[in-house]
């Protein structure tokens, strides 16, 4: 429930378009709801500006378009990540106006956009082709929580003067997703040149001691520059999260 | 060299008071300096508004005040993290204005305090007494770099009503570093009380299974809370220089 | 071979309906019956009060039929753990009677329920959607073993107020298993509250530095409450298993 | 402040032996006092029946003198864990009725011993000499509690008979807690021979690849047994307090 | 090539029936021969007493062929180890006498038998029922390496009884492999029976923090018994080799 | 776009058969070109004496062929690495004078080969059957790049007669690449043998502890012979690569 | 209590030269014996051939010689092992006959040595300088067990011409024991020369990634030679003790 | 025994100075010489061009003078490395003329410098102020043997445009070494810069998540350039090693 859909409906209560009776039973589901296997947070869009996002793995597709059904009751966004092409494609027969992205497994069901606000842009960077996915997911999530949000992909460490290019944009962005496996050297070099924000996000990208991911982790861990902060291996959807909180802080 | 420092030069110059050639010798460092052990970025507190943060361990206490020796030419504040007490007072002997703080193991020598900007105030948090040593190093950091800065310590998860006493003091705040060891459970609780950005910072407090730090480290990283990001283990002054950057936005 | 079945055998004998030849060749199995791939333990539930429960995993088929036809002679219930489901349809052929429980992965076969018993209520609770088919098998486990069961789904750390809602419901129970994947702060937070034993359930729900659930496992052995031990990742069953033999102490 | 204490006051309230000003006074911090470095938690004892206990590593030895002396004006009992014995002599010093065990690196201060309790006996078996220290800090803890406690040591089962000499003793008990170092084997052997729970706790004695008591930990959390958990490396104090938790049930 | 088929060879030109040149030829192989992707030591049989071993894991099935062409021309025993079913199925196409043992994933191809010889029996002693296939692996290649051995299935230490009833076997053996996953505690409680030399064998059974076999393999290191050294995870092959190379010392 | 290309262009310009305006646009891809899903860096063969190689693990056909071609464009050798057989029967339709090297899992498209050069032969060594792939690999590499590659396979330290048998070639190399998994001693071994440099390749050749490769490669770090330098696990293609640029020093 | 212990009471009761009842007394201790901090095994030599060893690490050398008192009253041979030099004099003082061993750490009280039996030599080979205290150590304890003992030190795989000028040697010994830290390649290539069993100790020698001898564990564990078979790291010890238990079968 | 001392020796045989039993006696050692605890491979620089260099860590300096008095007979330089202050006093005593550097913890004994000669300069760069021991230890071999060796410290990631104002120098050197330690992303950078081979060499510098050295030497082996070999953490011998190897080719 947004707060938008909180006014309608006192309005319409007031207004005598609707019962007090009605808007109860409406409301009933502003508290937690339970339905089972979850526990549905309707406050949360109010309380925090966004709704609940679902976290696709694992969830059998039953159980996601239950959620996502509680959920379009009263909410204008709503964002699956990491589900997998055929679950999506279960999904959008039910919800036609949902959208999937397939490189970045994810879902987007927008009734109305968010307007776009925040500092400035949001600047999403990957190290390399196999870092996309990553990345996009990243971008997608900062566009429907209402940032103006620019890519750049395929610029690793190895060849730095592609990176080289990019300088204008690179200084021009107010928060910085940088998005990086194998060595995950990038966010270091990025955060040097800026003095805004950056998350860095490891990707599992790599083979033999890229560990899945880890070594890239541990490198942005110990990044010599000071304004880097991480998220988990493959949390595109956290970053491009966290960018957003920070972007209109 | 700040951007101060820099004016009073070219207004010197302007004036007369300066001639030419001395201001040309004064402005030999504002390009990198090489002193053998190090280059000194005399551009960085006037590209990024805040100079180089000078990290003690390992370094031996000479190379220290060489280091500080050429900055202080310039700078109105310089830090020195991670510098025990026995070479802390080498240093001030040589900086008698400088002040040591012994449990962040932190040197603060500042001339001029910038002023207090941002968009509020940064929360540091610690979830037990040992981890106040990393909390402190995050609360000093900021504060030098122009924040104001409230702290809440010892308010871990076991005894999770101490933590909601401050409710009201955790939603007021802009910027939140939330420090724990052991578990490393109170980001993510606290992270999902408030739509602000929290830094968290894992610290090495523990014994056996916390891997000195890398269970909190872990925990922080899988957090099912979305509005948080992670930084290098007992890195307080990181998380610090990262929640300012972020609420000066 | 229960201590029903046993009186029963020796009444028989008692009142001439069985010979002794008779009784002795059925007391054959009391003691560990070697049956080739395995050394069936028949004194188990008389020594024990439960008998032997079996392990699927990694069985064939035949095994696990094998055992169960030897225990079906004695035993009033025989649960089978980690079995998958084209597997366990082999088995219910063979055993109508048994129920698979397909999300715990779980057979369990009751001739004859235990009565209810033990201190109290034992009290399942877990952290996110993921974690229901773990937590199930603690709350299966328990119920065949004669306790009354409660269950709390998806109440993770993040959203805390969805736990505080089940505040009495948690301090009524006698034992509790905690079940959490991810960073596994849940055990830590309920523990906590109560004064009562709390067994920790790690899962290998997450992805990237969850390790398949050893994050979630250190961050439970170092939770800063002290009543609480733990159990292997994903063991849902030890957890229900050790909460009863602590509820009828 | 436990509840004797809280009656003596109310009573002296009653009587007019105290007046109201000074019983609020006194009940200040009934509620969590924050001291700065430490939110003691006064309800604790009230609520649970025990008081806290202090983790004395990493805590300057100021710090734990003045937890003790906020402490010591309501509590009967005090443990402070992991206590050097430097440390533990500057506290003995200021509270002379302390005792300290030094094998066990743990401060006793009993002011009134609580009532022997519980179900049973909890027993507590340690694998090896060197594993002693960790044993005794279960068994003072359990003993503090409330409990009676009987020990066996070193019976680890490179010489199994060694420890079937114990068999009455091992059956009798009501909880048992267990001890083992190196392979770690010990708990899953003893859990064998009973129908009891069974605290596991690893140490760190041991050398290559016993990495500082992961071989023992993740022996334990492998055991074949059910009616076993674990607690934290050498965390002989978190096995005495939860088998005394179990043990009141 | 063995000592018998040389001997054969060198009377058959003593004896004029076959030509000097003939002979060179035949031997031309008594040296290392490449065959590209690989060089067979056919020395080796008549330098130790047993031929090559061929590992199957990741060969091509040609390859494997490939090498039993070659040394079947001078071999009177040929193992292949790890093999799957379906690549087993193509080597008895061409080797219509060779043997596939499936729960060992192993193919003997044995024209003589070598005669039983050694100090003693060599007994194999699994814990769990899962443990079987490695276990049988061990025994099939002591068997094919000329020993009298003997088998003991499914023996845990969760049950420690069931060890027992074997424990004039156990005694009577002159070098026993104790074969474990899970925890890994059974060699040590063997090996402490006995003064022979155990080789313990970590199978990769089991879940969580069982890891593919390093808890179980850790373990059997850490030993507190003295008479135990250990092989790889598995390696049931390994183990049945060196108790094989020991029992004939 | 290598040297060759650009100067025919030149010389087209300066004979007028090329007007300014084509080779303008022709050069348009000398500097990096953006393919949306890639930055294809045209300059690198012209600065480093060979083009890009396109790491094919994880990037879809279609992505792989779309870089290709815009690579045939200019350059005379186009590599494929880490592509499996289906997706490289895609890249052969659209280039068929491109040949598949299956067991390499390598593409090259050769137009004109390079002269060998180089100071002497490049010698790849393998240990096992199983880690001729990752030879394979290096092998094809270092050939691409122009130089006389020398192979000997299956001569791991196991039974080192057979790798003294190629004494002469072996001392007789410029630069050697050995490969090896399990215990990854062989490199050692070489080292101690030469005075040239030895680029090793740990590969995930192995079992158990082998832990895919981690093992041999740092037994491989570890060497206690000083003329030896490591690459990633299985990176054939890296070793064939670093061999070569050191060969052409 | 040795064999020859017993039979000399025994024949003294014969003779009357000892009284029943002193005869007893005197047997109290053949079962096991409990002194509190430790359960001794008068039984072992009995049963084993050889008393029980002491593990001087950790354990406070007032326990140590109190263990060594219990155990001289019967036994001939005792030996502690990982003492250091200071704790090493205080129990020479004690015990003048016995002799430190500094570099490897190990002190024998050798009151009448074992004659020497065993089927031939023990071979002793280390790898470098730095490995010979654990070779020491699996020397001395060979020899004091009553084998007859050889030793090659410093002969590592990085100069295997070094190794091969002890061919004969090596190829002479009945068991051999090869210790090695870094890569840990040794035990291969010398179990690679020889069809006798290989017992191979890695020690924690290194730096880096060799991490305190996991690198060498892992690499011998992985060996491709079968010979061989593993014990704890720096276990100098337990690899001399089953070289005999080996030797003598 | 270097090429040239043979030559004089020979001389002075032909020219009668010397007698042929004198000479015999002096080329005794021309092997590989035991002296108990070390086997001098006195042929290594006749074979090698370069002696054996003493790895002076763990060694006892007794054995470290014994080792340089035996190899000073007939070489004209000697290496010690990882040497400490005390130690190294020792073996100053002994050998006058030998120099400490006491950064890189290195002895150079060189009584007649090698001539320079290699393909070109070999440059060493360290990324931070900490690395520098590191990369010192590197020069300061690479100088040993022969080569020309500049050196640039301090031009870390985080502050890129340090790096480049060294662009010449680091395009002109024919061999890079390349030292960093936390995120260890500086030879990727460098590596992509240049097309000559890069040794990379990981430091433990650093703390919490960079586990001694681990991330660095794990980042650099996935780095996404090509042209770079990795040694162990802290190695700069190796690395210096390698290079001069290199260089010379």
């Amino acid at each position: 429930m947004n707060a938008d859909s909180l006014k309608s409906l006192l309005t319409a209560v007031a207004n005598g378009q609707t019962s007090v009776e009605d808007a109860l039973s409406s409301c009933r589901h502003l508290s937690v709801e339970d339905i089972g296997y979850a526990h549905i947070d309707h406050h949360r869009s109010l309380r925090k500006g966004f709704p609940e996002v679902i976290f696709g793995q694992n969830k059998p597709v039953k159980q996601i378009i239950g959620i996502m059904e509680r959920m379009a009751l009263w909410e204008k966004i709503i964002l699956v990540t990491r589900i997998e092409e055929d679950k999506a494609g279960a999904v959008l027969e039910k919800f036609p106006d949902a959208v999937y992205h397939k490189d970045a497994r994810m879902i987007c069901l927008i009734k109305t956009p968010l307007p776009v606000s925040g500092k400035g842009d949001i600047l999403v960077i990957s190290a390399g082709t196999s870092d996309i996915p990553v990345a996009k997911e990243a971008a997608l999530t900062a566009t429907a929580m209402g940032n103006r949000v620019e890519t750049i992909f395929d610029v690793g460490v190895a060849g730095i003067h592609r990176l080289f290019r990019y300088k204008e944009k690179i200084e021009a962005a107010a928060v910085l997703v940088v998005v990086a496996g194998m060595e995950g050297a990038l966010p270091s070099v990025v955060a040097g040149l800026v003095d805004r924000p950056v998350i860095a996000v490891p990707t599992s990208v790599g083979y033999g001691s890229s560990f899945g991911g880890l070594t890239a982790l541990f490198s942005m861990l110990n990044s010599c520059s000071s304004n880097i902060a991480v998220v988990n291996i493959d949390n595109g959807f956290g970053a491009g999260f966290m960018a957003s909180i920070i972007n209109r802080l």
